[in-house]
């Protein structure tokens, strides 16, 4: 398989957009030569690591009382047309299935755009009685649209995400599952993938069809756009009424059930990671989702004998696959120098250097992907100082990818102080606004078209921001409701 | 969700297929209520087995050298028509997608009936010399067939499989990795499943669309029928010359590459397991997949305070889950019979009974789905036990499993011989045949007619039987070249 063969170096900060779209495929993560336009072959450095954060989410939603499931990947055309809005918002992004051998099929079945118009109708069937609830079930899939510009992890036509889908006796249980869903989002982005992010509630204007309100988790990338990575939607009980969920309470009085959708954006997700921590050499992988967790590197002097040296890591490479980890022993005959790069470039978080002196004194030299520090530990300790400087690695990326979002949230009183943010910190800006229902929906348009794209994102949760009490719109200049972030959007 | 209400007793042996299609029902694996024929939806009692046999298959394949990997699930027309023997082989089964939005696409797009024609033109791509192989990657997925007649785990227009496809420089590893996928096949289905089977190489006529060899996994359920769980196709360069895959070897001369491609059916082992192993009073799970690992079942006395037992309960509960097993507690207000038979219903491995007496004498008692004998084992080394007793159980079941397959291989010498294998045994026949070359075609067209569906499964792998000097083909008569392997088949 192809391997870049030339040493990677890019400026992602300069001009991220080439950083990104040299460094996915210089790493091998895809290949976007299949010849069906927007859909892309994820090769195995991409989809051990997808494995990973599949796995990482699925226990935490398990933990949380869901349960995996698998619902059929075509959805007939009538589910659709239950809830008028879903299906206005989805119908155009539909691919539509509507022959089988060479027969025409009576009505169209859709690829999944995402899920509920699959999953409702049998809801309706399940749930009967209080006792039946909630419902709390995930499935882990792709799902189809049909974009018109795609990216790989960014925008596809065929992407890779988990929806978890829950129905409720109560509305106040399914609020309390938004700030559980938010929960999993937190300890998942935040603890094991070292990113930044910040919920917000997403104005009127901007909800998922059929939702009452999409609380969503968004991520700054380097070119100063955000990225929705994870959303959950209250549905409230539009589609229980459109799927027809009831069940009877235990006075036996009948009631539509309150629903929630939780969709973490596995694929998006990804593009974060590579986005916010990689660097002008390539990835930086944080080492709970790495691919390779650990790349051997022997170092041979051209007249030395090398059977010593590559003994050790052999050795070394079996001892850290007994303890679990995914390694790389790199024995071709490259230079050690051209070796890192590589590996640099692939985002490995540790490479392991055994060379003469190693062998003599009993010990390896260890360096991190992200700071490139050497650091010799002695071959008894090995197992258990990679995860130390896997941990190390890990609480870096948080502390420099933390302050850098703190560093691009900033206030702004005028649209020229917003274009200002959005074009020069390439940020958020923070401003207040007239309101977050539809009659601001005005205010966001003329925003948009004045800042080249700028949208509200909506209002901060987890933070008590609001309005100073003569505080103004900044756009129509009446008494402002909310603190909003603006930013332009992925 | 629903759940039985009844005890469950149902002769499996007697009515195999009413058996069947009511425990995977009542045990809440599936709902086939969904509104598109043929499509079933998973539920987590399915999706809990699933992933943990995933998971198996998956470390199994990547310690042989295999990378995960994901393609598209759609697949140009063009692309299948380039083997022309495999285009004709599922040009009937696919779905075709003709539409995105309301635009009518320029040409079709196939749902993957499987990925020869998706995967190998990105081969063509990749392949450039002998340093580039060989290329080993898998990918788990659903695939999509038009089928006629479907049953949940055994036939499906969508289901759950794995598919393994290698490219190697030489003929020689290609069919090396035969045995290599066969290992794989039997360390999972013989040490892990506890099933039985036979490795059969296919009569001529029936090989995949355009492989030259097909090495199927074959497993015998309980009406009789074999159900092909697994297999092998040797490519040999049939898709290489078709997709151009091509490698410069060392001196820099042009080969097409030897190919394989190796399918688990996770779907047919599901329900290979379901049948073998289950018994009148529903599912026997092994420990391996079982989507629940032991159940917890609280004996209280009507009058009794249940404080101490259900506190111990709970403890349990948390102290097995810790150890990494799935742990259900029972707390409903349904009698233990009643718990017991559901819980066996859904063959859970271990049941644990936690009532006064075990409290006082710091014990539980433990009993093994399959014989239902008690155990009394100490607080202390419950986990322990627990896992003895479900290695024990596994033991059986293979035991068991065996001895039944051994019991249904039958020799026979003519047609009505055959036939009473097939309707009374309900097993195997072995039987010398003319030829497995596509001039034995007749004899087998005229068995399969004479005994309403007998098929010849092919010549055993792994054993070497011959027809002694003398012998004739079962149904011509002709100097017998082989000795094989007669059932009805699924």
């Amino acid at each position: 398989m192809a391997m870049a063969e030339k040493e990677f170096k890019k400026d992602k900060n300069k001009d991220f957009s080439d950083w990104y779209n040299t460094v996915i495929y210089a790493a091998d993560l895809v290949d976007n030569r299949y010849n069906v336009q927007g859909f892309i072959v994820h090769k195995p450095m991409a989809m051990r690591s997808f494995k990973k954060m599949y796995a990482i989410f699925e226990k935490e939603l398990e933990k949380d009382g869901h349960q995996p499931s698998l619902f059929p990947t075509v959805i007939p055309e009538e589910n659709f047309e239950l809830e008028k809005k879903h299906a206005e918002g989805f119908v155009a992004d539909v691919f539509w299935i509507t022959e089988r051998g060479s027969e025409k099929l009576k009505r169209k079945l859709a690829l999944r755009p995402t899920s509920e118009t699959a999953m409702y109708q049998m809801y309706s069937l399940w749930v009967r009685d209080h006792t039946d609830l909630p419902v709390k079930l995930y499935q882990s899939c792709t799902v189809f649209r049909n974009e018109s510009e795609t990216s790989p992890f960014l925008r596809g036509r065929e992407f890779l995400w988990i929806e978890a889908h829950d129905a409720f006796a109560t509305e106040k249980e399914s609020k309390e599952q938004i700030a559980k869903d938010m929960g999993i989002s937190a300890r998942v982005l935040g603890e094991r993938l070292a990113l930044p992010f910040m919920f917000f509630d997403r104005p009127k204007w901007d909800t998922f069809p059929g939702a009452e309100h999409t609380y969503a988790t968004d991520i700054l990338l380097p070119d100063g756009k955000t990225l929705q990575v994870a959303s959950t939607h209250l549905l409230g009980q539009n589609f229980a009424k459109a799927f027809n969920v009831k069940f009877k309470d235990a006075e036996n009085n009948e009631h539509f059930v309150h629903q929630t959708c939780y969709g973490p954006g596995i694929w998006r997700i990804m593009a974060a990671v590579i986005a916010v921590h990689g660097d002008d050499r390539g990835l930086v992988m944080p080492p709970s989702i790495a691919p390779i967790d650990v790349v051997i590197v022997p170092i041979i002097k051209s007249k030395a004998d090398p059977t010593a040296i590559v003994d050790k890591c052999r050795k070394l490479k079996d001892e850290l696959i007994e303890a679990g980890l995914s390694v790389e022993l790199d024995l071709s005959d490259k230079t050690p120098g051209f070796k890192y790069a590589q590996w640099e470039m692939k985002g490995v978080p540790v490479r392991v250097e055994i060379g003469e002196k190693e062998v003599a004194e009993s010990r390896v030299t260890l360096a991190a992907r992200d700071t490139k520090q050497r650091r010799q530990v002695s071959d008894k300790s090995v197992v258990q100082e990679i995860r130390k400087l896997g941990e190390e690695m890990a609480a870096r990326l948080k502390k420099n990818a933390d302050d850098y979002l703190v560093a691009h949230v900033k206030d702004a009183e005028s649209i020229d102080e917003i274009k200002e943010i959005l074009d020069k910190t390439r940020g958020y800006a923070r401003v207040n606004i007239h309101s977050v229902e539809m009659d601001g929906k005005e205010c966001a348009d003329t925003l948009q078209f004045e800042t080249k794209g700028g949208k509200v994102r909506g209002v901060r949760i987890g933070k008590d921001e609001k309005p100073s009490g003569d505080a103004k719109c900044v756009v129509c200049g009446k008494p402002a409701k909310h603190v909003v972030y603006i930013a332009r959007q992925y």
